[in-house]
């Protein structure tokens, strides 16, 4: 081991001083500063692979500090920790909670272990500042000691996902608040230009009329779908599986530390906490990270499919669709000058295909646990945790930097939507599909609309005829403007709240 | 277009009567026995692709003829389409849904066009059919056109991602009933070994004693869960778009007509079909296949897992773990006399892997739409609907050929927990992690148990020793066993009735 | 087992004569016409999943035969199997090689064990099939036998990889021929319009002229890589590991057979063969397999670029791009009449998703590997060659139905080409990136062209402008014209050869 | 402007001194300190998604200065730039390339616009500190202009990718060399225990003899496959498109710039860079990166495959394989005393999963071009470098911290070896395969060895019998030893040179 100390030597001290202190292997000179110990000592020597380390994730060593706090307050409870150990364990676990230490948290979050390591150094700082709180030494682990008392009852297979879960129910919200706000900024743009009709495409050809505030209301109910999905995993996020211990056995658990421990949680997290029905299936199940990625990824799905129309209605300005500007960021071209590209929808896809890695990242880590436990939660959690951030900084930069500045070409949607032939299949009814195909064939082979052919070609009156192709008539049909009202009503209201 | 005239010619008439048809490009031969028409026998041309027809999915065709009938009936409620016509077209899709007429719809599953082809093809063999029933010619459109009349109020847009979905709500059920009754065969091996103990594995090392029953039952457990996230998606396939017509606008429908035809086709089915409420996103939003296939994603990686891990176990006879015998299916090798080896199970895991394909070919699918549609529902739904026949047979098979077969080797998972040094975690309580260590290593570098080892060093009483290390007691902290047999008892009554 | 007897009997005997086998698990009524024996009757038996059998992949089938003829070759010539029955197994072999007896291979691809059944499958049709030639009756094993006989210095874990490499050089051929092809159809596509001029544009925003024959020849150079990566995987394909036996220690192998077998088999296929320098590792080295797969893959993209492509320039008819028109092969709406959609590319697209799973597939299947054998190869190879099949039906498609009919707007693309605002990059050494920038901004929000502007602003004289923004003038500067003409040639060449 | 103007102020300025650039969009204020100017200020506001830097990957920012020099080189070698110019912006490049100025590369990784906002960074940098160098102020940008000096007969199109190309292939060296140590690390490990005998182990079932050494050597032999599949890269990378400027024309490049520039690269890189054939399709070909891609993939499938097999050979310590020992890194539970886990493989196989989602950002990145760009490439190279970084110190850590220490339990190997029923293969010469299978199911069921058995019920002579089952020489049949040191050899000497 000489060699390892003397690498850890070199790198981290500044001054001098350490403690020792031992494990199963041997013992092990720890910074005496160090609110960690021996555990996290060696997790930092073998783990020298992506220098991220664990306090990138705030809302994880957060969420384990309540867990911890939960945890003791059971063991309290059931008389298994004195108070005066307990309530010291308590007070450091809410300095975690509210941000203090997090540089303690140095362990490089690609660690194997299953998240023993991580387990490990929250119980280390948090021993060590219970010591410190309670005027004892750091290290005075006859006191307070990290395995027997901070950890009691608990194992890493059982806290460790749980506080990766009440991470991803912390980060869902951000992500969910930025999803709506960008749904509030396509839904202002649309209600601008909720009377603009412009030609709906399928298969990219002109089909029938619709208005630029359906099309923008429609990005909006994509994402405002996104956010219930966030909010219908919660309940399935909050299936805790504590004092189920190695391999759900529930061994060194009271047997009534399991519903103790998930009631205190439940009261101090004000979620919907419950415990898992199989214990020893809840440890491998990975479900609930396979369900959360997926419905990152659809929201992802989602964004992709904005940015992509955008783009593709901003396509110009002479030789595409030039329906939309979206607002000029900076100059497009080192070579072309004046040129203007749409860099932040650009933007959102680069995002989007990040996201898109995560997922399969995620869907690997999930289907490859052996017998009694996935040893892979690090990576799953990191995954989702950075990609679920990324996403959601890509959508404030697309509402801020692109969506809230968009504006339209209002005269070129108006000509594509009374040029497309498809406005034919208005005439469906009175002519039939045949006949009004021999007006739309017409129109579009001489190049005039589907209004003056019909005009000359068909009995049907000019007033009639004026009422059957009325673009802004056609898209109403259904009478969504009004329904969209409504809904967009709603959300305001609750995305204040949220705010 | 006299090529293709003569290709077609050549590979499809037996008998040379044809009879003419004619669309927006010209006029085609199609032959005179033929329900289908032109628009069908184009895309025949078009699409030579996979020579995988649509009828390969029948439940798609038949659901396709279900929403037809609802909404020929929602028309004739609503005094568009005569009686007469709509009790014809009525009775050609009740055919249809019976299961004749199932060689008419031979259009290549990978077809352009968002499934203009396959509703096309519907279209024509229910007017062709009803034609028929009423006394007509095949080809006498006057009297009932696919168009005007068999898709009145309709487009490919709204009709043909209402079959899709009501085909996969109909694809769930088979699937669930079969994971159902694989979980059952998990069960029922539990319950046969509810008392044999084995250790648990984590990380692959001996970990703390468990049950073979604890074991098989977290197999049935994931499958349940499964079985409930299938349940859960209903509602959510079953918000269809029917009315909605091209790009969500209404166009060419009457506005009663929504509400009519979801109120038929809900009566008709006895599900719970809503209609979407921003029917413009609603016809390019994927969100639900992401979802199915995320479902079928996450049932797939659970089947893995069983199947791994049974091979895991399986593993020896001399040099592995020994713990159960997965039955002989076949001689396992050509070179290697008497080797048998786990085939059902890996056989397993390859379709586990093609599942896993389908995921990634839904995703492409569902990420790619342009503005007002997303062309490619047809892969979607081909992709979906094999991959969940795929992995339904592969659970039968898995069932039949080899869960139902497995034999345990109780002495060897008694052996096992009975020396695991982890089992030294029982003595944390009472002796500290820290000592309780001491003896673990003690216990594993002598070769001896942990009950040897303690018996030796420390003072605690022999019975009480035998008390905390004994393995079947361990593994039943949490007293899942009861928990279990109610559970189980539940599952069985729902699987009779599903049955 | 009688239950199985029974399942078989009732499955396949149309006449109830059989013969009596038997095996390491038992004995098994197999049919007595059956060239096939008992193991293929169990493996029928066990992998019900998929219906699809073997031979719906002839190159394996036939390349499996041409293994074992070199490996009897191999034998004989080392004096290991006598001449009459080296004889008999390779007309057996040859028979096969012909396309003989493919009914007789009818196991599920998705079977477990590493392509044990299929060897066994082949063993066992060559054995009998020679039994049969020798005047010998089927089953007569003594006289030679499917393991000792014909499997003779073989196993699973070489001859089955090996047929499978063999069988991918062979689906390589086709492959590569349908891209060639396809690659000449967009060459002619763009000879045609080698001087006509259009835009270029990059992030969808207009950018310098360039001439259709560019863009559609960029498509032919995809292509053309592709088809020399393809030619590239060969050598590597033809590693094979004959001889090495189980897990690649050469048990059972006269250490003389893996270079005679190699040689004969090089002889055979005219193929460069070599022996793989670490057995050991070759039998679980899927590299080649993860090549294969992401070359195909890297066509599909090319293949969605172009397909993308063509839907983009084709949209239209008024509110769209407009830049060409891909051939109209059916109505596309049920609703909208008259509308045409580009189906065949959206077809190619939904084939590229496939293949786009298949990778994912693969990839799965190559990583799951445990020790001495990865035992997927059977889904891998049944993936790959799906895929390529599908794929390479998918371009002769695009090239027939769409390809070959494009017709430009050359109207369109040349006021493309002069209105670009872009252009003024060309004035940028004259004036500067700034002063072009000037003028630029002038000319897009005046609606002027460039050319305009310029004349108006700056002193350069008229003919030098005209110059200076000649688009044809300006696609040709790196000469590719006259490079293109070369290659184009060496091309067609090839093509010619290859067909 | 205002609000970004303010906020940049806010955040960047810490000294209020700024200078005043302007562009195409307007004027703004840059810090007077800033070597980027205007264009690197638009894109910090732009994209403030991941704050991730560009000088995170130095390779590129040090690529793309390469690739400036010899771009000013030829223009200074063609007369279009002078030689003061000239001279003071190669100075310039050659900073940067020294790794100085580094932090003056901010620009977010995910960036849109296919790397302009990069390019223009760079060529800020440049100009700035070129003015610098020859006495002038920065911003005084008529002496030196970012553009139309710097940037001159170059656009974004063809540069980015020559600087993303030879970053990749820097980026190829240290990976090699990690895969390349790691493998020499199993090759001493190998060497080692070239005697020890112990089981191959198919499907997991017990198989033949082998020797520790061969199944070490394997995984040897992948890395090194891996290792030349990197340099088969270099020459594919090393295909650039100088002078093809936008979208591949050569518009606003000398027709000699192109050679120039590439015979002068050639030169600075010592690699052997040649002009892409088509430089049209070469702007959009991603070929090269889906091959790099998948080059690293396969990479990581291999560390997969050595992660689990040797987390399975160290299975136990009771009830596990216990074929090896991984050394001891940290204690491995919270709850379990004495636990010790195969932390580190693991780690690996968390590493092998981010890889896996890498090579799926790639393929969507890659796969989603649109005409004559593709915009993606930021993602694509950011993508790629910080995979192939992850890996390879997880390979550097693998070794370190694992594979060095590994140790063998050859006594239990050679008990597994000498049981195996499966080594009853050796007798199928002598007996046939029929009996050779009654020997080993009797071997199995009765626990003694084939060698009993065999001595038993058939007449080979004792001598015989000892011979053909001998486990050494059965594992050396086809010599891999004296091959495998050969190879080792030469690897031995290459590895020294690339230290």
């Amino acid at each position: 081991m000489a060699r390892h100390a003397t690498k850890v030597t070199r790198k981290t001290h500044r001054d001098t001083a350490t403690r020792t202190e031992h494990d199963c292997i041997g013992t092990f000179e720890v910074p005496a500063k160090a609110y960690w110990g021996i555990h996290t000592a060696r997790a930092l020597e073998n783990f020298q692979v992506s220098n991220i380390p664990d306090s990138t994730h705030p809302q994880l060593i957060k969420a384990y500090a309540t867990v911890k706090k939960a945890c003791v307050t059971a063991n309290e409870e059931l008389g298994l920790i004195p108070g005066v150990q307990a309530g010291a364990i308590r007070q450091a676990c809410m300095e975690i909670e509210n941000g203090r230490w997090m540089n303690q948290f140095p362990v490089d979050v690609f660690q194997g272990g299953a998240g023993t390591s991580t387990n490990m150094n929250v119980n280390e700082v948090i021993a060590n500042r219970a010591l410190e709180l309670a005027g004892h030494s750091k290290g005075d682990y006859e006191f307070i000691h990290p395995n027997d008392d901070v950890n009691k009852s608990q194992s890493t297979n059982d806290t460790y996902p749980a506080a990766c879960k009440l991470a991803l129910i912390d980060a869902l919200g951000p992500l969910a608040q930025s999803a709506d706000k960008l749904a509030h900024a396509f839904h202002r743009l649309a209600d601008r230009h909720i009377n603009d009709v412009t030609v709906g495409r399928t298969q990219l050809q002109d089909a029938v009329p619709m208005t630029y505030g359906q099309e923008f209301h429609a990005f909006a109910s994509f994402l405002k779908s996104d956010v219930a999905a966030f909010e219908a995993l919660v309940p399935r996020l909050a299936v805790l599986n504590l004092g189920a211990t190695a391999i759900g056995t529930g061994i060194c658990a009271n047997p009534e530390f399991r519903t103790s421990a998930i009631r205190h949680l439940a009261q101090m997290t004000g979620l919907p906490i419950t415990a898992a029905p199989d214990p020893i299936a809840a440890v491998t199940d990975m479900s609930v990270y396979v369900a959360v990625s997926s419905a990152v990824k659809n929201l992802a799905i989602h964004l992709k499919k904005a940015a992509d129309d955008l783009r593709l209605l901003n396509s110009g300005p002479q030789a595409g669709f030039n329906d939309i500007n979206v607002p000029a960021r900076q100059a497009g071209s080192s070579i072309m000058p004046g040129k203007v590209n749409p860099v932040v929808p650009e933007c959102v896809n680069q995002c989007v295909f990040s996201v898109f890695g995560m997922d399969t990242t995620v869907q690997w880590a999930c289907a490859e646990g052996q017998l009694q436990l996935n040893a892979f939660d690090p990576v799953i959690i990191h995954a989702l945790l950075s990609g679920m951030e990324l996403i959601s900084r890509a959508m404030d930069v697309f509402r801020d930097e692109c969506v809230n500045g968009i504006t339209i070409n209002a005269e070129v949607g108006r000509r594509y939507a009374e040029s497309t032939p498809s406005i034919a299949a208005s005439l469906n009814e009175a002519l039939g599909y045949e006949d009004a195909m021999m007006i739309a064939k017409e129109a579009e082979s001489s190049g005039r609309t589907v209004r003056e052919v019909a005009g000359e070609r068909t009995s049907i009156p000019a007033e009639k005829l004026d009422e059957l192709l009325d673009p802004i008539a056609l898209s109403r049909r259904l009478g969504q403007t009004c329904r969209e009202r409504k809904q967009r009503g709603g959300g305001r209201r609750q995305s204040k709240q949220s705010r």
